[in-house]
């Protein structure tokens, strides 16, 4: 089904895009950030000097000011994972829709003209560190707390599943700054790399993403300065992710549209060109009915996310709405990268093949972000009228 | 829902398998096979040693001589599998379910006595060669070509995807003897690790079971000996690999009840010991209705596969319910897994989980020992009477 939300700048954009991923995210590198588990900086600078992240840093900070425009990040994801590289396409989405936004709709002045200069051109990646080993779903269960000294804080606890957390020169960290669970007793702090008693080392091994790090955080008597307070204002750290949230929902759901419809792509592909019984695999009835209810899902994908990204544009998405897009994006996702891999035979399972790798990317979609049954939980309260 | 298929005997080989996996599984070695990609000739040998493989072996050739038994392979896999080491099961499956049945049912007594007595003690491992980079579920579709010389045969092709394929000392190779793609156009030769031109050298990267190897396999000129010729009659192969293929497919559906099981047990004791909000995780509704969904398929599987073992035992199993067996377990594994992953939130998705491992392998069980599109073929042709 043809999509109606690209104008020229957006398909401009795209081939802007595409020109770096060619020149960029060769097979050869996407090897060797798996081995590494990292994306290399050098790739990231490129990426920041083509203009692909800090799309929503404003221009005089040096960004492309696409403020509530997502359609210029969904083309960033679309082409990223379209071109078999999820692990790079969610290092983009950190610094862009984890990071970033903090600093451009919460930071004080101070903060924007320290950070997002750097935040454009990909010299300062960033992180969000919200989940500790005992509280993930639960946000306000956290244990981490800044206590306040003189001229600032001293940080102590641990965070857990910190994506780029080990490469974030900065770390938008969740801490308790008041007692309780009330909503104000949470702040942001940014927290750098290399302040004392900061650890952001230890990778996780995780099952896939394998070229994208996902790290334990450490923070012991860390000493961290006022002008770090995000917002400048003590208190505010839950409601400033509250206000963030609908976004970050968006972006899985984009990037899990944009994943159903590579999978769709790449197996389709496959199928045409493999044979068997002396027919090809896209002849067989089964294969043909599953191949229409791919296509019919990527449409469907695609009408609702689009429908989304243009309310987030207008500023009309709501927590809720967000949050359906969130879980029933990534419910489908799963399907269809499980198809995929499954028409794939015995290649669906050997992660040189591009749907091999998204069907591993694909399954913490469903977790991460808030899980998907914190999703369903979010929106059946709307419904019943449940606190 | 309590089982009946075991009886004493079979409860003092359970204490054995267990015993052994105390000793032999521990984390460290599971973190060093999946680091080296195999597991190591020491373990399989002190596993021939506790009497763990090889258990189809006759008595007089050193092993236990359960030669219909499936039942003792059973608490193998649902020992090993139990205790998060599926990459072990995997190599122990493909010794006794794919390897040692060839020579055991279809061996002459000369191959009886040079292989079987190693097979047992694990100084000879073995694998099973059919698929080819061109040929997986249509299998007279293969290249690989034995031509007749004086003494033996003359080899030419290549494998994929062979399981155990590196460490093994002998492979059961399936082989075009004839011209055309009629049944007796293939045999099954024994290729010997160290043979000219043979090399199995080349492992593949995959999703899951990462501490069992799988290799491609390449053919060049290899001079096989007329004695390694299976059953020592031309033309048999095919007919040969249908008369295993039963087995194969029970092993399939007996390691996915065993996985779903596991799943349960790790899930349920995971949301036991969790909190959030303060609760348990268990208490959510949402995740009671989850465990009564797994307990109750968990329930179910065993009966099926239970009753399969038993069938099989008195050479009941047909074609037909081998293929059911096999297509509907691994469904029910994928959907098992599939929540209990969702279930233990990011602890899901990191590999030091034994959750999340079982996941990765299990994805494989609705594709290898035939796709479950092939079962779902099989099984429905027979019921529409269609050839
Ligand atoms: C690869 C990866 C990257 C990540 N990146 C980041 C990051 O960059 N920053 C960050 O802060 N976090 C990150 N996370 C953490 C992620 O957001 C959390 O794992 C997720 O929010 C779930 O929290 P948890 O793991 O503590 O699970 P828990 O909250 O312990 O949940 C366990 C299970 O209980 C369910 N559950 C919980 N509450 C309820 C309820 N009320 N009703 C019904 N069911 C419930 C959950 O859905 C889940 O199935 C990442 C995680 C992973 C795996
Ligand atoms: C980890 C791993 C271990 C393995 N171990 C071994 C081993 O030890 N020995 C060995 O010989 N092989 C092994 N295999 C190979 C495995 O058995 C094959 O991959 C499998 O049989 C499918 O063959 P294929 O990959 O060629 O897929 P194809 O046959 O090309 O099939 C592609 C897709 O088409 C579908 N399809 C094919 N025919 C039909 C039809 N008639 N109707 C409808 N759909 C159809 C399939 O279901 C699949 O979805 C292993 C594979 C893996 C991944």
């Amino acid at each position: 089904m043809e999509r109606e939300i690209y104008d020229e700048d957006h398909e401009a954009f795209r081939d802007v895009v595409k020109e770096f991923l060619k020149r960029y995210a060769t097979e050869e590198k996407r090897k060797q950030w798996e081995a590494d588990g990292e994306i290399d900086r050098a790739t990231m600078l490129a990426a920041g000097e083509a203009g692909i992240i800090g799309l929503s840093v404003p221009e005089e900070f040096g960004g492309a000011g696409m403020l509530q425009d997502y359609r210029f990040r969904a083309i960033v994801l679309e082409e990223t994972i379209g071109a078999g590289q999820g692990s790079l396409a969610g290092a983009f989405g950190i610094q862009d829709d984890l990071a970033v936004p903090y600093i451009v709709h919460m930071g004080t002045q101070e903060q924007k003209e320290k950070w997002l200069p750097g935040m454009a051109t990909g010299e300062i990646l960033g992180a969000l560190a919200m989940t500790e080993p005992g509280a993930g779903s639960d946000l306000r269960g956290i244990k981490t707390t800044a206590k306040k000294v003189d001229g600032g804080y001293l940080v102590n606890g641990a965070k857990t599943f910190i994506s780029s957390g080990k490469t974030a020169d900065m770390v938008v960290t969740f801490v308790k700054t008041g007692e309780g669970n009330r909503p104000d007793a949470f702040s942001l702090l940014i927290l750098e790399d290399g302040m004392e008693g900061f650890d952001h080392s230890k990778k996780l091994e995780k099952m896939g993403f394998h070229g994208w790090d996902t790290a334990e955080l450490s923070f012991t008597d860390v000493f961290v300065p006022d002008a770090n307070l995000i917002g400048g204002k003590e208190g505010m750290g839950f409601i400033q992710l509250m206000m963030n949230l609908p976004l970050e929902r968006l972006s899985i759901g984009v990037a899990a549209a944009a994943a159903g419809e590579a999978a769709f792509h790449w197996t389709r592909d496959y199928v045409l060109s493999r044979e068997a019984f002396g027919e090809r695999i896209a002849d067989f009835q089964n294969t043909r009915f599953r191949l229409a209810d791919m296509a019919t899902t990527v449409d469907v994908m695609w009408a609702y996310n689009d429908r989304a990204m243009m309310l987030y544009k207008d500023k009309k998405l709501t927590a809720e709405e967000a949050a359906k897009v969130k879980f029933w994006s990534t419910d489908r996702e799963a399907e269809l990268l499980d198809v995929g891999v499954q028409l794939h035979g015995g290649y669906g399972y050997i992660t040189e093949y591009p749907i091999a790798r998204a069907y591993l990317d694909a399954r913490v979609h469903r977790i991460y972000g808030g899980t998907n049954e914190i999703m369903r939980d979010l929106v059946s309260r709307q419904i019943v009228g449940k606190k």
